[in-house]
């Protein structure tokens, strides 16, 4: 279903008991660009950690706009054994519901756009229909204006007006206006003397040359002055929630509880939060909930379909669906249908998918991250003139090695043995145009600046990882390379063989599983 | 005609001849939003400097895309004594040409979208089929690097290619591809000891699963070799023209030399200039011709179409076109045609509409700005708290007063009467919440970090202007309050009497006239 400005309203009701009646919902989003700063591969460089990540696109992604969003809803029919499929594709513009109203301004990327603009994107939709949205402090400021108008028009008691022979106040009358306004002020007068219950007094030649506005007057009985009040205040009601548009839909998935899946939807998770929550939090004070699961085989679909929110919403359950149900193959006696509330999916939830680093599967919101030892890796500083081909040459004694650039002038690079590290770092010493220094020495020199903001210091694991702080009946699984998963406590998050998994682009590894 | 992609190549004869042809040019710009910063109020304060107003839309406007460009060509046929023109609408849009090519973000604005969107604004039209462009900077990169890539593949004689049996180099060769790569290595050898003129050796098995890639190897003689070595650089310079695009239409224009009018053309020209050629200049570097008029009567037209930049240029033109022939009338005896070369046009040429302030009407682009003594005016800080009713109050005592906003805590205050000025400074003498100085005081305070910077000062002359330091056989005209006209040489800018026409929502009001 297609929901824009025209029908969201009629639309809604559908919308909430859908989230409502659901076991699990989908979602996904299309926004106006991916980075405002760094190009994709500096985005998403190979050995961010979580929290880097987190920041750089905290930083470099959020003024684009989130503009189509889609949402699908999986209940599942027990006597049917099969679930019903509800596919909702909104379309999002922050369009200015009055004067004083957020003008929001928003970036577009033209590589993005014209990405979307080969897939059929319909930018009419967007900009012409689409729902508007506020945050919730906006939202405040535009209910506090409201309560603010109304107690100042009960409050005053005495109406000023200007009088026709004052030449002070606000602004004098013109000589040539006196006697118009004159008789205008004569005939409000005599509405007070009049006995009628209500009456109409127009001055629509106020603005001779604008006919379509004028004023009308009208004198009224206490009971009809309180009918009329109500319909203001509900009509105020009514433009508040316009206003507030399709956040009520993101209100009532977070209010719902219910699991919410994604592929690669850091992003989306974050422009969700960011457009019609609030302000993003630092990486460490996130409580939301999610789960990330790989693999899952390919399939055919109608690739016209591909790239609307709606639809990749919708292939997004599917896929979770056929992974939940993977799961319960392990079983024993093995299960066909795992529900989307069944222990089997915890381990998974809240659990973010890291696009593009190869030793770190997810960042965690619900707790502390992982950290791989990265023995083998070295950070690498030199003149900015440097291409790859220079550190190819630099490390051509030491075979095989991986760039991942930082900016102009580092980079890391990963050897393939970690025995060669310390050789790398005795050949290095004497050198002036470059230097290197270990991965556990670059982050020691971050973490150096972040002790003095208060952060605490982590531990390495015996399996590679940094031991975490909290305790949690699940804990992290074996290592870098795969992850062990069974029915025993020690479950953790399973990368099943497949990795690659390519559903977008931008070269999308994962499902994600979220809840507001 | 409406131009896109599509249709962009083959209409170009058309517009260049088009251009050639015409007596002169009407231009118009649609563009994604206007300020990224202050509201428009702040943008265009009524008692903004030129250079101010030009330094306020240089960083807060240039970040939105033109995306629609109008241009109508004008040209009068003596014989049928009436004019023939040609309306072009072109969609812009900076579509990547490839992986290296500007991804360039731009910013779009909520109120300017809606506005559009409103007008029946066809955004497909723009981010699917938009024309791309480069400025002159991108263009001699892109050129640079055909020219850097040419001469690689003409200079290195010795092609090297990777030994399969070899571990070293860039990457070594996996054990399961080194039979493969050997084959193709032994048919590569093949081709250099048979005697054949062209041979092609497909390879394209080497990546299985992507069957539509392959390389095809021909060995060709010398008199082949170079007619390839053409086809290519004709390719290339193809592929230049595609990506340079629409700013092609731009150098048209401006190596014509034709008079190019439009209507509130400030934004119009810095968005022609910075998108299609190069960063903005201080204002006092700019080189243009360009003319300003005001005071046209109303008229009356199909409503739908305003907005289209096509239509608007052509509307633009008209007017020109009436206020030229309306300056003939003032001849002795009056002229019923007069041309865009004439000499009653020349006063107008270069001089830029400055939309919303009051006392001076333009932006002079080949010589020093107008500068009124505003000695009426007050320039006042107070703190943030303060809201235009307060001062008000402040100045209840000096009767009618405009209050024209610089930022939170300032703004200029006009009085009506220039002799009130000392008596409010000398009341304020002990003030301790605001500061009150006069207008020269602020210029002076202003004046002192300009000059610290090597600018000249400028000294007043009799009329309320101050003096320009140029010699020109026009100076300007009257004063502040209205200009003289006629056949004299001291002809300047006229207003007719005739302000506040308004062609678009934001309040224009005037035509403008210039050469790039």
């Amino acid at each position: 279903m297609e929901v824009t400005r025209t029908n969201f309203k009629d639309s809604l009701s559908t919308v909430y008991s859908a989230i409502e009646e659901a076991d699990f919902l989908a979602i996904d989003g299309e926004f106006s660009g991916i980075s405002d700063g760094p190009n994709v591969s500096a985005l998403t460089n190979g050995l961010d950690t979580p929290e880097e990540r987190y920041m750089k696109l905290k930083k470099h992604s959020m003024d684009f706009l989130l503009f189509q969003f889609g949402l699908c809803t999986f209940t599942y029919d027990q006597a049917e054994s099969k679930y019903v499929i509800k596919t909702f594709n909104f379309y999002i513009f922050p369009k200015p519901f009055n004067r004083t109203s957020p003008d929001t301004k928003f970036i577009c990327q033209s590589s993005s756009i014209d990405f979307l603009a080969s897939q059929g994107f319909d930018f009419n939709k967007v900009f012409r229909h689409g729902i508007p949205y506020l945050n919730q402090e906006e939202e405040v400021q535009l209910r506090e204006q409201y309560e603010e108008r109304r107690s100042q028009s009960n409050g005053s008691g005495n109406p000023s007006y200007i009088s026709p022979n004052s030449n002070k106040g606000p602004g004098s009358i013109p000589e040539e206006h006196r006697e118009y306004i004159g008789r205008v002020v004569e005939k409000v007068e005599s509405l007070f003397t009049t006995s009628e219950k209500t009456k109409g007094v127009l001055c629509d030649d106020i603005m001779g040359f604008q006919k379509e506005r004028y004023i009308q007057i009208s004198k009224v009985d206490d009971e009809e002055r309180k009918r009329r009040e109500r319909q203001k205040q509900e009509r105020e009601q009514e433009e508040l929630n316009d206003a507030v548009g399709f956040s009520r839909v993101i209100h009532a998935i977070s209010k719902s509880g219910k699991l919410v899946v994604g592929h690669n939807m850091l992003l989306d998770v974050m422009h969700t939060i960011h457009q019609f929550y609030c302000v993003l939090p630092e990486v460490q004070n996130t409580h939301h909930l999610y789960m990330n699961t790989v693999g899952f085989p390919s399939y055919d679909t109608a690739q016209e379909q591909l790239h609307e929110a709606g639809y990749d919403a919708f292939i997004t359950g599917l896929c979770f669906i056929s992974m939940a149900n993977y799961l319960g193959t392990f079983l024993t006696p093995p299960r066909a249908h795992i529900p989307s509330q069944s222990k089997l999916i915890q381990p998974f939830v809240n659990k973010l998918f890291l696009m593009r680093i190869i030793d770190i599967p997810y960042l965690n919101i619900s707790g502390p991250d992982l950290q791989p030892k990265r023995d083998h890796v070295l950070y690498v500083t030199f003149p900015k003139e440097w291409k790859t081909s220079d550190l190819y040459q630099l490390f051509s004694a030491f075979g095989n090695i991986q760039v991942s650039w930082i900016d102009d002038t580092s980079a890391f690079v990963s050897l393939s043995q970690t025995d060669q590290v310390q050789i790398a770092m005795n050949t290095s010493r004497y050198a002036e145009s470059y230097r290197i220094q270990t991965y556990a020495e670059y982050v020691q020199g971050r973490q150096q600046v972040r002790e003095s903001q208060g952060h605490s210091t982590q531990s390495w694991d015996e399996d590679g990882w940094v031991k975490p702080h909290y305790t949690s009946p699940s804990t992290v699984g074996a290592g870098p390379t795969g992850y062990s998963y069974g029915h025993n406590r020690r479950s953790g998050p399973t990368s099943l063989g497949v990795c690659g998994f390519d559903l977008v682009s931008l070269g999308v590894c994962g499902f994600d599983l979220w809840c507001l």
